[in-house]
């Protein structure tokens, strides 16, 4: 069997893997030593974890799960809040594949900062978990550490900008949503047509106004900046900015709001000065959220495959659970445009 | 001490509970027997099952938690399905609660019959679970009986017609609720008030009726019973609902729905048909769901605490894990009337 290192004992022969022994050399730590952090005993001093946590994950080094892990049959999926309309389906998709394969769906919420920061860590550690599902998050580096210290795999979901860290990942096709939704307007016949933006620090709100910005010059048409105006994904902002759109000398003729609930407010902005969709306006949002069904108008919105991406999520995170690599650490599922009623050709 | 029975050792002298000894003697089998139905065991007979299952019930024998639930620090939170609009709303009260206390919430669904019906039941006795939380289910005989073979304790949020399961639950306050949207429009001056009703198998649904019902009589109208049609609380009977209103020869001027989904059905309703809410027609529904508060127009609803009726309903289960007996097997939170823009005085 042919080595990767030169070194005698560096890798175990059955498993190809480097051994604690030679971690401990490299780190110029003991044996002891690299267990204590293997094992995620605090009387460690911080440089040293970090030289030898270093050494184990860029030599792959894997922890074995500790025995009372290895039956939990309960997965953790955490929600910053759960206040976002989409998590109901995010829970579906997760607790399907889950309950299939007769594991739990622990569901949680960090709640930001209205509780210590590392609270559901606590809770965490009280009990097993074969890994957790994190969603739309901003992860913390100090989390991420410390499940990666309790051997508990992880997966995010929705990422948000924090493509760095090398955790497997499931979003979806954000920059070629905002481009088919944009399509959509321009093949109806639509020329000004306003952006109300998501926040520019998530990575999914900066796909999707390349998307429109995309699909605009792809028609030959200048981009405007006025038409974009900022928002923060909720109804408030969709409703003031659908305002500020409406009061430019040259008011775009349909609206392309980068969520649901933004697009839900730029209606009811229209409905307020006696504006009608799509009669008068054109209005397309993003995520296709059970609700916008049965809006008035129903919305004509960029469907995100919020279950399916909970459900290859689960997957994952099983797979990582049995000690299985993942096809692919970062998976963008399909976005698809869904027309209802609340866009129509320009008049 | 004062002995409930005439019986030597009827009781434990230190916890005054009936020993196992008397329910053996009183159901004519032997102790071990009684110990095989309290440790849920499957060697005995349905019918002896049955019969020491009763006596244990009607003497308030309570089964010691095993050692190992006693650590789960887990509750179950179990849907129906998870499709239903409220879902989250529940999960959001619970977690509150659960991750308060340190416990972990595992949210299930039972999916109906389009999975083995104790598939369920199957994970749960995989693992541990400190208790059970019930929603809107119709708890089925076989779930019950095994949920209390395991020593599991039960809650129910919101039951929906099995009244007679000696179970806690939480439910809100279904009658004030219907009595309070009606009088709402009453008092706007409306005369005719459409009414579309919730499925007849459940309580709750029956008790909104009847508090319509009460308002009408209570302002001396009467009630004219072709202004209440069926439907099921899903968007589609709503739609279909207004549509049988608005055909009446004497259509109502307002129209009260048993659910916020058939609301947003019959504001669509009107909507196709030209008419404006709440200018032509106003609409009222029923449990303040977090979206409508961005229909277009925002919807005047009664507002279920369901965020309230999960936390308690985690306090009680945590209270019935804990061997404590809750202060209410049968609480019903109030509903409140938010007036918003669907409603206005009659024109």
């Amino acid at each position: 069997m042919a080595r990767e290192s030169a070194g005698g004992g560096v890798r175990n022969k059955e498993t190809n893997k480097v051994t604690i022994t030679e971690i401990a050399r490299q780190a110029g730590v003991s044996v002891p030593t690299v267990s204590r952090v293997v094992n995620g005993r605090s009387d460690v001093s911080p440089e040293t974890r970090a030289r030898v946590e270093d050494l184990l994950r860029r030599h792959g080094y894997r922890r074995k799960q500790p025995a009372d892990r290895s039956r939990a049959a309960l997965i953790d999926l955490v929600f910053n809040d759960l206040d976002s309309p989409w998590a109901v389906e995010i829970i579906r998709g997760v607790e399907d594949v889950a309950h299939a394969s007769g594991v739990g769906t622990v569901v949680s919420a960090i709640h930001g900062a209205s509780r210590p920061a590392l609270q559901w860590m606590e809770n965490l550690r009280a009990r097993a978990s074969d890994g957790v599902i994190l969603v739309t998050s901003v992860l913390e580096p100090r989390l991420h550490e410390e499940l990666r210290r309790l051997g508990v795999p992880l997966v995010v979901v929705d990422p948000a900008g924090s493509p760095s860290l090398d955790v497997p990942t499931v979003g979806a096709t954000n920059w070629a949503g905002g481009m088919a939704a944009t399509d959509h307007l321009l093949g109806l016949g639509h020329r000004r047509i306003g952006f109300i933006a998501g926040p520019q620090r998530l990575l999914c709100s900066r796909a999707r106004l390349d998307g429109y910005r995309a699909a605009l010059e792809g028609a030959g048409l200048a981009v405007d900046e006025a038409l974009t105006v900022p928002g923060d994904f909720y109804h408030a902002s969709g409703f003031e900015g659908a305002g500020v759109l409406l009061d430019l000398a040259e008011p775009p003729t349909a609206v392309f709001a980068a969520s649901d609930q933004m697009a839900l407010g730029a209606i009811e902005a229209l409905r307020r000065r006696g504006l009608r969709v799509p009669e008068d306006m054109s209005v397309v949002g993003f995520d296709d959220l059970p609700e916008v069904r049965w809006s008035a108008p129903p919305l004509t919105t960029v469907r995100q495959p919020l279950a399916d991406m909970g459900r290859l999520a689960t997957r994952t995170v099983l797979q990582l659970a049995a000690g299985e690599e993942p096809a692919s650490r970062r998976v963008e599922l399909a976005t698809e445009l869904v027309v209802r009623a609340s866009s129509a050709a320009l008049s």
